[in-house]
């Protein structure tokens, strides 16, 4: 156990006593299990799809927004840059997971839109955080990273710096990083990228996990130990996909601040 | 055993029998597990979003109607306004499930359009029911309510007198009334809020009720009896979020009227 | 074992070896469980919603398309309208499932222009094979077949005869057929119909499958096969819905081409 460790396990404990309640503007495929990731892990999951709704809840009892490009539409993209601005005034944090960017120009042109709003966390796979720094790389495959995450590295700090957010790189290794200060994690299991919206839904958690940390950088590794976490306890117990599924939702809400404290592989490079 | 759980059992039977075919206008997070509850209980779903459609399978074989509004677009609500008019000449009764209302404003004023055209029941906790029949009190937190179901039966009750329809208030203790009788539920467990969609997927149990009721009273509270006795069972071989979902379908499909009868914790006040 | 089965056990292995990547527009209900069995299969999914990016997806990495009407609005139906076209332009087959097709009048109208570009398969129930050949005959109820899948065998074969499409018509008996050729398949298990979304992410496999396959034909029966056995071994072990819907993702990732040549009731007619 170090410092890193310690201080997951505390943004764990503090989330769940705060309960906070994140709007997600998600993907259509992704909804259910990210509303049941989040409520597992002891968050409030909201979801809308009407602009003035949107802003009431921001408004008034939303702690935090994801934003998710999976299944943009034209009308979904304009309610999401709505979303943020409505979010900055609120003073409410924001996360970005950019699927597919670089593959596919539409939703790219979107991200560098909703960019302008500055978010508190981006969380995407090597070739999306590659083709949103806007350095030339590696593609998707659909929404597959290409690439490894340790070749995202240098594009998430540019990246992090130029946008202030905190970068989260997901892969076998998961890269946390401000744009000094880098965070490796080590937990998970391969498992976890073949049941759809794992991935996704971890955009959920990190909007949580802001809600319980001081800084986006200290969220980042956290939702990453925290989901790592509780993907290698279930891909033990399951190591097929459907059971694994129901197991990893058991596993997040059975999962104490302490066990966190002690499995999370978290390391400052 | 009382003659309100004997009735409660009546209904499963002859829900089973009938095996109703409910169209579902309901909110994008939870459309899977509520066909899934649906089918699992012995209803048969169908889920459209073309207003052409939906009037042309209530005019063919629909046998029920559920409208619920969690995730709420203006071309949705178009949508449901006119589904429920089809309804009504159809001859064929609807539920609504005013997810959040008096918390945001549009789906507020939707409901209340709504509501000019009579359902046959309506489905909600605590903060719902009281904000619909217009009372000051409670908000939701999101999609959670703020108030103990018992704070609004006299919301309910009033309610239930001003549309005419059956009202289910759901929270620890149920509350069916049709304003004039009141039939309270005990069954139940704390677990069905920490999985998305239940309480929603209920709104499309209840309209499978209707069909095999002789009145909206006795299918709210079969409804709430069912759904309730289903989730303790299911609770107490599952106490995590994951594998209680899937068992939950297990113990729907696996209930049987006898079980109902024996079980059902139902009293009128 | 004889050579469909052997056929059948190839293209389950070339799949897994390719990992075809297929986009589905389906409908809103069961795109999650599509995702995941696509997933356990050994495909790699992809959801978009906004045209231009279904373009970009065809002409680069895409190798297959799933066009479901299930919940068909006006713009989908124009997205995939377009969507088929691209994919006629970019030689990827395409695969269509007629949800409710005879039914309803909508969809029956978009389904007959979508043929206007030739599908590599159709996959259906009896009522929809039959509704979409243009005979008289069994309607659906909602999304049940009223028919036998035998009823609609000659239907089928005159379909694929029409179209050029081989045509899987799925019932207690498989059909698959090119018109010429017909090849039954007795696997499965009856539970798999009460599981919202095993029948239309059949569609997707049947897409993925194209990619390990000859030609479409030797897809149709092989799709069959892989879900049927893959089903029946869930059911087996899992006779009830919920369990079953997660011990049905973790067979078909188990499942091995030997599994297949060995269980497959594959035979010419």
């Amino acid at each position: 156990m170090n410092e890193l460790t310690h201080t997951a396990a505390d943004v764990l404990s503090r989330l769940r006593a705060k309960r906070p309640l994140i709007l997600s503007l998600t993907n259509n495929v992704v909804q259910n299990i990210t509303a049941n990731m989040l409520l597992a892990t002891g968050g409030v999951p909201v979801m809308l799809t009407h602009s003035e709704e949107i802003h009431d809840l921001l408004h008034s009892c939303a702690n935090g927004l994801l934003v998710n490009v999976g299944t943009l539409s034209e009308q979904q993209a304009q309610t999401m840059i709505t979303a943020v601005k409505d979010a900055q005034k609120a003073g409410i944090p924001w996360v970005l997971d950019p699927v597919a960017v670089g593959l596919l120009k539409y939703r790219t042109e979107v991200c560098r839109t909703l960019l302008q709003t500055p978010p508190a966390m981006i969380r995407g796979n090597a070739s999306e955080i590659i083709a949103l720094a806007g350095a030339e790389g590696a593609l998707c495959r659909g929404v597959e990273s290409t690439a490894e995450s340790a070749a995202a590295l240098q594009a998430a700090q540019s990246l992090a710096r130029s946008t202030g957010a905190a970068v989260l790189v997901t892969g076998e290794t998961d890269y946390a990083t401000d744009g000094t200060t880098t965070i490796t994690c080590r937990n998970g299991d391969e498992i976890m990228t073949r049941v759809t919206g794992v991935g996704c839904a971890m955009g959920a958690l990190a909007a949580a996990c802001l809600a319980g940390a001081d800084t986006p950088l200290q969220a980042a590794a956290a939702t990453a130990a925290i989901l790592g976490i509780a993907g290698e306890r279930a891909a033990a117990k399951c190591p097929l996909p459907g059971s694994f599924a129901a197991q990893l939702l058991d596993e997040l809400a059975a999962l104490s601040p302490d066990d966190v404290a002690k499995s999370a592989l978290l390391e400052q490079m």
